[in-house]
């Protein structure tokens, strides 16, 4: 075991908004940074403002919420362009100072041609419908090339994921030294979207379990197990999201499997389906994750 | 005085979100009905569902927050596709019922071309990029003709509005039986923008103040008087608000200006701007105008 040789001391994770649909005050967005570090980037962006002031609230920041937003975050990773994932990175831009965004061609282009376009909204990034104001850089992400993400210790690779085809979303590995975070946006799976993108992704972190240096993932669920599979949107259930982690387990070995941080985003709050998510979930845990059902503004460690 | 021989209940209206920026929670939205109705419409949509859970935390209302959502808002009226007039009424398209959308032509082309367009969000609207999913239907409003809002006693005319050219916005003067209200979505002043519409809308609803039918105005705020005039970007000041409805007083008297309600709108909480807002309309308001601070999710009475 080459575990030893790598530890570090993981990295800390303030959830902004979790939840998958309808609460437009509570959406996917997540700080990530190396524990010891206050230099973050934001993982999705669907609430922002609403997150950071949750967390001050909870004491989970010492600074106030102007502080945080224009300090702390760094930049924002995006994993696809839908109003959910990208609404309080928006909203948010006219009041904040200059940051980086990343995200895969595709996303870039949404953001230019339906955002940041004059029309949806000012257009405050560095590209697009003229005058661009320059504020938010696009910085395009690609699977074949590590990009550092500016102002912070970390650097991303991001890889593509199927959201219902033709519809694509992103996954980014994160690394700090050698500690990384592999952060899943909206995703089916492959054997409903008939696609090997998640298969590729898990057979790149595969070692990185070996060897103990993955140090959390996130991954969705968006419905419980009722739902039929021809009416996934592009989404997973607790049966896919362990099925999908099974794969995973043949590639890592079971045994490196038990007690990975696994946070459980983008459920959709209908109804009583966050309580019977979880339900679901720890009932079909038979590879002994430590499943983490996140909490707006309550900060997380992953080690 | 034809007062009493049109005096009926007023209306009700109940602030989904009231802030003209940075707090992803609490974005403009406002439930209008008449007293007595459960029949609402919602004017704008930056925030929903967070807004109505906080009413039903506030026991604005006695049902739960999904009865609110799917039976109590009946249309929204959309007075620009600004993100934060918008984005709280996508996110819930997902889990919502059947409902009206109603708003100006230019508005609901750039709905149609950058949010419901598959891209940005499924397509669950009546027209646009295919397959229209038809949940959410467009009704486009003109100045020249009243709409009735389906399902509700209430009807509309629109008014363009100028905000920041070459961009517009709506004012809507909603009508139940012989009692109106006047929303003013984003807006500059005509004397900043170089033009009459609002002077056009003053015209419009100055009998209407003469004769006490006119029960209510919204009327926005962003920044407070220091923000300098070419940096107004299609908004009002204290100033400019107060210039605006003294032109309305000279049309339709001053003495018909006393206690109108005016709920003020939009404004933009950065440091204590709000504070300061506050004090400058006090402080300007020789018309003696009934001034209310909407807060979110507590009812608030018109009449």
């Amino acid at each position: 075991m080459s575990f030893t040789a790598y530890a570090q001391n993981g990295f800390k994770v303030v959830p902004l908004g979790v939840n998958g649909g309808e609460t437009d005050g509570n959406l996917s967005a997540y700080m990530l940074a190396p524990a010891g570090s206050d230099a973050y980037v934001c993982l999705d962006a669907g609430t922002v403002s609403n997150g950071i002031s949750a967390a001050v609230r909870e004491k989970t920041f010492s600074v106030d919420a102007e502080t945080v937003l224009k300090k702390y975050i760094k930049g924002y990773l995006i994993s696809h362009p839908h109003l959910d994932h990208i609404s309080g990175m928006i909203i948010n831009s006219v009041d904040d100072t200059v940051k980086q965004v990343y995200a895969m061609e595709h996303c870039i282009g949404v953001m230019k041609a339906h955002y940041f376009n004059w029309q949806s909204w000012p257009n405050l990034a560095s590209d697009g419908n003229a005058p661009a104001l320059n504020k938010y850089r696009y910085q395009q992400l690609t699977e074949s090339a590590e990009t550092a993400v500016k102002e912070t210790e970390m650097s991303v690779i991001a890889f593509p994921l199927s959201h219902s085809k033709p519809y694509t979303s992103t996954a980014f590995l994160v690394r700090c030294r050698d500690e990384y975070v592999l952060y899943f946006g909206d995703t089916g799976p492959d054997e409903v979207e008939l696609t090997g993108h998640m298969k590729r992704v898990w057979a790149a972190v595969a070692p990185l379990v070996k060897s103990g240096r993955l140090k959390g993932v996130f991954l969705e669920v968006s419905y419980p197990n009722a739902q039929p599979d021809r009416h996934l949107y592009g989404h997973l259930t607790p049966k896919w999201f362990m099925k999908e982690l099974e794969i995973l387990a043949e590639l890592a070995g079971k045994a490196q499997m038990r007690n990975l941080n696994v946070v459980v985003t983008h459920i959709k709050p209908v109804g009583n389906n966050a309580e019977t998510i979880k339900k679901e979930l720890n009932e079909a845990n038979s590879l002994g994750l430590r499943l983490i059902f996140p909490r707006q503004g309550v900060g997380l460690t992953l080690k």
